[in-house]
């Protein structure tokens, strides 16, 4: 490395670095994404290795001598602004977990991943667990290789865990649901007793040119911008971005279900606005990144929840949708639809709308 | 790097390495259409970094001296197959090639295109060459320098001719060009003394969902294979490809002008079927790539002019043609149609659509 005199060229340096493993990163990403939406099939075994590469060359970008040099000779400055310092540390915390981990397991981890997500999407189209099942085994077996390899003290799932949520354990993940687990059946326990809410009208007949129409037109209302981001349609609903300022939501869609679109759009955009939100000066490190995998789904939640089923939400929306589905809503109202919106009942999933899960 | 014993450990290697650079720069394909087709607007700037540092890697990873030893070393074997004797010479003449360029050059040249075809599109959309010129002569300066540091012996074109057909030169351009001139326009002039066919019911109003039904049944019925590619609408149409089992093409839609989106159609089916039918086999080597651009294009031409404006192809989809558009078809026949396709007019680019050009 070149000899470096002050601590602006030793950070420019660590910009310069950074931002590269970043473009790799969301290279991937975009392969995803388009894996996910636009793919042939038979591209699938071409996109496997192409995934494996990137990740591989990405990790090996990261996890260079020469990183975990700069980062530490930038950790002995203390002269660093605040933001640049905070960086530095989050990415010394982020090279140390990487290099438990050899190129071999990330290439093929990935290339895993990739070739499980189309015999996932065979099965899920086949309705038939036996297709998918060998494949969900190795993808299994290599996150317990991995768990061994990050290392973690009481239980495997620690190590995986602190990758969505650091230093959050099982133990406290067991013993905060379990705290909720009672007051929980109690209270479907009073909901079971009471008459149940009618929400029929929301499994009528919705075409899908005009859901998807009222799919974009929801988006744009709750502030998505189009020109920084794109709706697509995909098999499994999610959000991804390539920058701050292009950031993809993907919906699907229930003609026989109103819900299903229609949460998952607002889910996505919770995720997506979060990600539009977030500076793109700092593209490339970690204060640029999503603060933890729990943070983005309060985003999404919040939307979809504390927004998307609130009364004052839907007084305002209601019209409009009203006017978009004439006749499947001509007897409701705002109070109706709210109160539909926000009927409980018990599922093997969290959400009312079957199939609707989401990547995070 | 390892001691290798034998060709076929030494080959292996060779093809490991080749077709992790392949994988770096089908992403970069990717990317790119991504960029012409699904990516909005302000991600133009993340977009041309990536772009560029996918570039700078394949380069990175092609021009390792690692590389040029390797290839030496297969040279130098003489109980190689055919295929990758073959395969091991034209790496070694790419290899010759991209030495030349420096990794710095390499990352400014892809950053600079991507960035001059957002102020195209702006410029086409705004139909204002202001918008474009700026960039132009960006891209022209590079490109001049790239001549220079590429070598030739005459014309610095012959630098920059070199990489779509080896060892072409203006030189012998002029000669083809100048010697055809003549005769072309002794026969424009026959030509324009004759009574001129009316082409005129190609230019009624084709609505643009059945202009796109009948775009994606007509490259079904030449051989492309959707399972192993795609269509989509971009600005521009073009192919490309980022394995043989995943090669996409793209059109666009005149609602005014039936040739505009059907000649494109057949022109871009023809280079996809040259994709889809290479060896997949000898993915990321040469003889898994087209030989030349020149030989691309005579597969294009192959389809859209030979097969696609002749009498024989008509007759047999003429009448699924006037199924489709009764109403604008209704005076005409195979022969008459057959006629108004061939309709030879001079005009300032090459095809009777004004605004049809292909990226190759």
């Amino acid at each position: 490395m070149v000899n470096i005199q002050n601590s602006t060229d030793l950070y420019g340096r660590y910009l310069e670095l950074f931002q590269k493993i970043a473009d790799v990163k969301y290279a991937a990403a975009v392969l995803q994404w388009d894996q996910e939406i636009y793919m042939p099939v038979k591209g699938a075994d071409s996109r496997a290795r192409q995934l494996a590469t990137l990740s591989e060359m990405a990790h090996n970008m990261f996890t260079d001598e020469k990183i975990g040099q700069l980062l530490q000779d930038l950790l002995e400055r203390n002269d660093l602004p605040v933001n640049e310092r905070r960086n530095v540390e989050l990415s010394w915390y982020d090279f140390q977990k990487e290099t438990k981990l050899s190129a071999a397991f990330v290439r093929l981890q990935s290339e895993t991943t990739s070739r499980s997500f189309q015999s996932w999407i065979e099965a899920r189209k086949a309705n038939s667990f036996a297709i998918f099942e060998k494949d969900l085994a190795l993808v299994i077996d290599l996150k317990k290789q991995e768990a061994d390899q990050r290392g973690y003290e009481a239980h495997p799932y620690d190590a995986l865990l602190n990758e969505y949520e650091k230093g959050c354990t099982v133990h406290f993940l067991d013993e905060v649901f379990s705290s909720i687990r009672q007051p929980l059946q109690d209270m479907l326990g009073k909901i079971r007793q009471q008459p149940q809410v009618n929400d029929s009208f929301l499994q009528q007949y919705f075409p899908r040119e005009e859901q998807w129409a009222y799919g974009m037109a929801l988006i744009k209302s709750l502030g998505f911008d189009l020109e920084a981001g794109r709706q697509d349609m995909s098999e499994h609903p999610f959000t991804t971005n390539f920058s701050a300022s292009d950031v993809r939501v993907t919906t699907r869609i229930d003609e026989h279900d109103f819900n299903s679109m229609t949460w998952s759009c607002i889910h996505e955009v919770g995720h997506a606005l979060y990600e539009q939100g977030l500076p793109t000066s700092e593209y490339g490190t970690p204060l640029g990144e999503y603060a933890s995998l729990g943070i983005h789904e309060s985003q999404s939640r919040l939307w979809e929840n504390n927004v998307g089923r609130s009364r004052g939400f839907w007084q305002n929306q209601f019209p409009a949708l009203q006017h978009r589905f004439p006749a499947q809503f001509k007897n409701e109202d705002a109070a109706s639809f709210y109160k539909a919106i926000n009927k409980v009942s018990p599922s093997l999933i969290r959400t009312e709308a079957d199939e609707l899960t989401y990547h995070f």
